[in-house]
């Protein structure tokens, strides 16, 4: 048994490393949504400087000793030695890992993400082009340090999602692109649905309004929650009882910021209900990114995008445009925000094609790592693979490779997770749908016994469990990608009338 | 001459220093103006953490040495031998405090700051009391730590403006209230002025949009400004480059709102013009609590109620209101925002009646802290000087003791500087008048022309030379109150026709 000594150390470690997180976590907020530009360069040197204090903390060597005879002492409780093992393998994957080399790249992540903002403002990918180089070497140079005999990339997929490699996802991919494709197609045949209406004139400050109804629906409660805005939406959190989400208003597309908001909320929501008990420390988070998907995606589309969600909700939204939607029924309301139409932009694309977003984003990904694509090429293979696997012309590098921020801080392998949440979603639904009637209590407008379920099956435990186990316990069987296949089939053919 | 391996020290102990000021910074405006309060405990808790990494690294032994060193090194240009000062004395006065009990009084700071505002929403002194006793009993014993002969309320008000006592404050208020009080009778008995039509519906969501032509005329540029809304509008900076502000918006008001943007953009402006060669160290703030608050009211008072300043912005005004503001002249709509009446609340009263809330807090904060008052018997004695100075009755605690947050976190003795900061303002623009004709460059939309001069005269020095100097400098003689209450008797006298 590990001595008293040890534990009280142990925990005032979290306490410390919990404290710099808070505040960079705040830090990094404020910057992305409020903090003026022109004082970035000073802050961002000093959030540098407080990252490589937290990173002193983390890799403190009598810290990894603690854990690493934490993690196997069988006489802890399991919750304990669950937190040691996850803070003990993230500490070894860190500290190799020379201190003024990662105070160097949080700093070239702050000017990254800048110089990405400016290009994109300025739809000028060679703007972002250097700081994406430097990017993609310190992250090699990194993941080299940990001396793996893994593939690159497939420790990067694994660091966003656990088990996962580039085998798995190619299946998972051949599989989407299986049934998909031919169903994408049959849809691009068939007679399309009109939501022209969705893209009039739509005030965003009566947008906001109608926001605040929906955040209430949500019960998005701003006794733990804020919302703000920002050019690329996001969810970021420092405990149980503050997490933020942002969204961004689009005054000729109604639907925009709506789905970007209950997505969000998905995310802040898994984040709220995880146990108070891990409040600050490691189990805390979502389990991986794929499950942190798998519920902002549920959220958004499995019930967002259904008339018993909107049961209570349109007439109000009705009330907040009378001149726009007065004519316009439920039924093409819910048709059109269901349209499928390949396009540009992820964030707004709907759930048939979304996938085919990510797998242009993954090939990407894997050329980059295997060194079949150039960081010079990447604009030019980017719109051509858009124009392979979704049919669109890339009018600008805004809407083109300059969309997402994730690259700016080499956040690669993140986004297969988000093909993947979707699937996890699926089943999810699946498994709620047995035990409740989800369309029942929609119409109530009970979207908390939604969330009921949600707290209870996956998000209480934070990352007590893999993302696999959580899904044997909540669905009762291992990953299984033909439940999103077949809601995707089903509800799609219903809609088009295949 | 100090060495350079001590000079290396002082420089990395000003940058340590400086980041985790800026953390707590942007901690505290996010507390202020979004942090959800749920998370309150969680994230007071370890800001309180933080706040004390800090006291350490201020109070580091070998550091205090070296600036002892440095202040006196007559080798050292006079920037250096400064900062090195102001350093010192900072430090002298903190490190007497034990570090836990520095610790215990940020969080308690930031619990009565949370019973503060309950109180205020709740009208209930009761609330706020309890923590009231206990910010007073700490910020005794920390000065009781400083072993001083000096008076305990001396101490307070030389801490907020270096030099200044009770003998003198009470000196400059004994004049304020020989000339003003029968002032402010004869204006009671003169004809009132009609400033009804201020007071009707005005959306605050057209309020805003106006504010942003305010902020843009001000030049409160949003590449180094930011403003947000908070119950208590306040000014907060991080560096040069980033400078916050908040407002208030009330739907019934049109004047609440506009002044304290002008009010809040005077601080914000002060600290952006300090010299950049003095970025993130001492010198780089306003010199004194007076000094910051004589350059709010000049531009809210001298420069923001003066008809040359609205030439160009108040047909922008009555755009944005035209139905409240269709039948108003500038004339009328001058004559109201000056409007002198004895009222409740300090950052709603008008220039004339201004200090006497002042005057009412400063002989609240002298009895607390010479023991005549007790904070039990506080919102008795609030009361009954409102009745006595102003001849108002007090409704609610909201609108009385529980007006204000500066006592929340124990900062005594800084009401005082908002009266003589006021007096301060009335010198300087003495002195620019005299330079430039002022209504001139306002008539011509040029505010700019305004905030050169002070620049020039006083913000670029920030910390450099003492307020003393600065008046001497910019003025050419020292502190004479009597420009102040001039500029009040020649102004009113005409606006009431006396």
């Amino acid at each position: 048994m590990i001595s008293e000594t040890k534990l009280q150390k142990y925990k005032d470690w979290i306490f410390r490393s919990s404290a710099y997180s808070m505040a960079l976590s705040i830090i990094g907020i404020d910057k992305l949504t409020v903090a003026p530009p022109g004082g970035s360069a000073y802050r961002d040197e000093r959030t540098a400087f407080l990252a490589g204090e937290l990173f002193s903390i983390q890799t403190e060597p009598e810290i990894f000793a603690i854990l690493a005879e934490m993690k196997d002492d069988e006489d802890l409780d399991g919750d304990t030695r669950r937190a040691a093992y996850l803070y003990w393998k993230h500490i070894r994957d860190i500290s190799c890992i020379p201190k003024d080399e990662f105070v160097a790249a949080d700093v070239l992540m702050n000017k990254s993400y800048d110089a990405w903002l400016k290009a994109k403002n300025e739809k000028d990918y060679s703007i972002f082009e250097p700081y994406l180089k430097q990017v993609i070497d310190i992250r090699k140079k990194f993941y080299s340090y940990r001396n793996s005999d893994t593939d690159l990339y497939d420790q990067m997929l694994d660091d966003f999602e656990p088990g996962m490699n580039r085998e798995k996802y190619d299946a998972f991919f051949a599989a989407l692109r299986e049934r998909l494709v031919p169903l994408i197609r049959r849809i691009t045949e068939a007679e399309q649905i009109d939501d022209a209406f969705m893209y009039q004139n739509y005030d965003p400050s009566t947008q906001k309004k109608f926001t605040d109804h929906l955040l209430a629906y949500l019960h998005f409660d701003s006794e733990w929650g804020y919302q703000n805005e920002t050019e690329h939406p996001f969810t970021s959190w420092t405990c149980e009882n503050d997490c933020r989400t942002t969204t961004k208003y689009l005054a000729d597309n109604l639907s925009s910021a709506m789905f970007s908001t209950i997505h969000e909320v998905g995310h802040a929501t898994y984040e709220h209900d995880i146990s108070p008990a891990y409040d600050g420390m490691i189990l805390s988070e979502g389990v991986s990114s794929g499950m942190h998907e798998s519920q902002s995606r549920l959220f958004e589309n499995y019930l967002g995008r259904t008339e018993a969600f909107w049961t209570t909700l349109y007439p109000v939204l009705q009330e907040h445009f009378p001149e726009q939607l007065k004519d316009v029924s439920m039924e093409k309301f819910i048709s059109a925000m269901n349209v499928s139409v390949p396009s540009l932009v992820r964030t707004e694309a709907d759930e048939l094609t979304y996938p085919l977003h990510i797998m242009v984003r993954y090939e990407i990904e894997k050329g980059l790592f295997d060194g079949t694509i150039a960081p010079e090429d990447l604009e030019e293979t980017w719109n051509r693979k858009y124009k392979e696997y979704l049919g669109v012309d890339v009018p600008d590098a805004s809407k083109g490779i300059l969309q997402d921020v994730h690259w700016s801080d080499g956040s690669f392998g993140y986004f297969p997770t988000y093909a993947l949440g979707s699937a996890f979603a699926a089943q999810f639904m699946h498994a709620m749908r047995k035990d409740m009637d989800v369309d029942a209590a929609l119409r109530e407008g009970r979207f908390d016994l939604c969330v009921s379920w949600l707290k209870d099956h996956i998000h209480k435990y934070g990352c007590r469990y893999d993302a696999e186990e959580i899904l044997r316990m909540a669905t009762g069987e291992g990953f299984n990608v033909n439940y999103y296949l077949d809601y995707l089939e089903e509800k799609y053919s219903a809609l088009y009338h295949l």
